[in-house]
């Protein structure tokens, strides 16, 4: 039932880039469907932000406290409804993700991390990295993992058990009840639940919950402004961790981690947090909507599209990816490749995510020219 | 002739902020020579490129190479006369210097990692961190590291050499012809030599030479613009590794140092990656000189009150620091107290560092007020 690991699956040199390199030096125009990186406005009052910084006195400049500015965290603790104490500002989720499962591996028993099949690669990586031994659960037909499929992979060995939702690379968005279990699941094991949640202002199933709903204390939360605010670049994350006096050895993972970003990072860039925390004090909701319903209408225009090229797919509830795959054009880097230079359109390999859907195709529909890209998918496949 | 290892020195919860606030709760006007923030203006041409960023175009907003930008990176290599491909962008030097002790680790024979006592706490902390061997070599009564001290402390257990010139906290620059003998030493028990230069563009000797003109393979140079730009709060770094075509195992360092970075940051903030490179290239000699002559200006000053007070210091050489010891008042934290109490300056006891200087103080000369400062000191010991 559970894939093999895909070993050292190349996050050194990602596919991303060879992907992106090979459809940048291709002969003819081609609509980039490979990155995630957002292609909208971030919301005004970053930009404002960033302005007021700028010309701010200098002893602003210097360094901020190395769990981040006050007033950060705040607004944070607030939205999320922890204490402020609780919140790591990190260097974006990637730093929020590596200092949970760093920190689980070293507090909890276990040296197995169990994550989703497909998994976004970061994940993998960083499991290999840390000389863990990585279980891949493979997702339903449906995209989503199934908690029976968790319980099942999971063993007195697992120190910590990676989720994403809404997710990268499927789209989907699991259900509140679905990672409380998963919560459940790893409390049972003696394990930390990491939820990334980096795409939680991209839910269009209003299925969405945080695991912090979860009634267990061993869950780590991760998220960053990458996304919902449109800066990939900026590196702005943060870990929500459990409260110092939960039961040990859950207790510790706040002060390790606290450490470790100490000692590797000392702080996050103070310009990218000081503009956050001015755009998060002053973006309202309209903001995220807007974004909301751009993907919303890339998604109905893509999948028309899908559904006319004859395609399977999974219906994208959440996040800004498509996973789909053609009936007789397996993905194959090759496929890659020709449906660049013949179709115009660049995507992931499925085998850039582990085994699971290794003949599936990602695409990103982070572009304003999605409905050229339907178009020209559509004709290709016809 | 070594001093014993400091165990678990207080980084965690470093003695700067346990002194900080105690100085900031005092009931009476302290000036403040704790921290080692500058307190003058960064280049023009950083705020101009701060501002030219946050009007950029939201496509320059997504991911940097996770290397770094290249035109950063081009300006960092043409300075040091290095090739592009040997420079990696880090959060701050606190990153260069965690991936090249890291990697230094993985790939050098050896648990060991040498440094000089005292020592700035953060390379301590680190080596504890990692669940490396602390040896610590004191300097000699100049302030100085001799490298026959190096030579006797190291062994084919030690991985890496950690030094730092100009100093902190002694205040003094090695000649370049002791870092290089501190490359060869390195070289010749297989381990690499980790030379922080952040302090480079503060040397009042004459005297300061990078390791990169050692003619050794096994040298990691790590720097950043915190000092020398005035933005401790920024987080731009930097590490030159050695090429890939040196011999092994050192010429695995830079690639490990890349998947590291990658897996725990993805990159350095964009916003302030940017304006350090607008400022490295639209900022005059005359910047770095003007701030030099203030310092300068603050050694004549604060230096003749402690020959009034009677006490003896380490000439300072380079960096921003002075370190001193007053007869009959010995380096406790209860005489940093008194201190502050009655004397209105707060510094830093040097048992912070390490053993050898358990009994000097470290005076932080960042303030606007270093002549008052010099005045109470002078008044205190009278």
């Amino acid at each position: 039932m559970l894939g093999p690991p895909p070993g050292r699956m190349d996050y050194e040199t990602p596919q991303f880039f060879r992907v992106m390199q090979y459809a940048a030096s291709a002969d003819r125009d081609v609509v980039d469907m490979v990155s995630g990186s957002p292609d909208w406005e971030p919301p005004a009052a970053l930009r404002e932000g960033l302005h007021a910084y700028a010309d701010a006195d200098s002893a602003d400049f210097q360094y901020a406290p190395s769990v981040g500015l006050r007033g950060l965290r705040e607004e944070i603790a607030e939205r999320r409804g922890v204490a402020t104490e609780r919140v790591l500002i990190t260097n974006g989720t990637a730093e929020a993700n590596h200092l949970a499962m760093t920190g689980a591996l070293e507090s909890m028993d276990g040296t197995e991390v169990v994550t989703a099949d497909p998994v976004y690669p970061y994940y993998a990586g960083r499991t290999n990295l840390l000389g863990a031994d990585l279980t891949m659960v493979p997702v339903g037909a449906d995209g989503h993992l199934a908690p029976d499929d968790v319980r099942e992979a999971v063993s007195d060995d697992t120190a910590a058990v990676v989720v994403n939702s809404p997710n990268n690379p499927t789209g989907v968005t699991y259900a509140g009840e679905t990672i409380r279990e998963f919560a459940a699941i790893a409390e049972a094991h003696d394990a930390v639940l990491v939820s990334d949640e980096v795409y939680d202002h991209f839910d269009y199933s209003g299925r969405f919950e945080s695991a912090l709903t979860a009634d267990a204390p061993n869950v780590v939360v991760t998220n960053a402004f990458s996304k919902s605010m449109a800066i990939t670049g900026w590196r702005v994350g943060y870990a929500i961790f459990p409260p110092t006096d939960a039961p040990a050895p859950v207790a510790d993972l706040l002060d390790r981690a606290r450490t470790r970003h100490m000692l590797t990072n000392i702080a996050v860039s103070r310009p990218a947090q000081a503009a956050v925390r001015h755009a998060l004090r002053n973006t309202g909701p309209e903001y995220y909507e807007d974004v909301r319903a751009t993907v919303r209408e890339r998604i109905a225009v893509f999948t028309e599209a899908l559904d006319a090229a004859g395609a399977e797919y999974t219906d994208p509830e959440g996040a800004f990816y498509v996973m789909a795959r053609f009936p007789g054009y397996e993905s194959t880097f090759e496929h890659v490749q020709r449906l660049i230079d013949e179709g115009g359109v660049a995507c992931m390999p499925g085998e850039a995510f582990g085994e699971a859907r290794a003949d599936w195709f990602r695409f990103a529909l982070v572009t304003p020219r999605v409905a050229e890209a339907a178009e020209r998918l559509e004709a290709f496949f016809s």
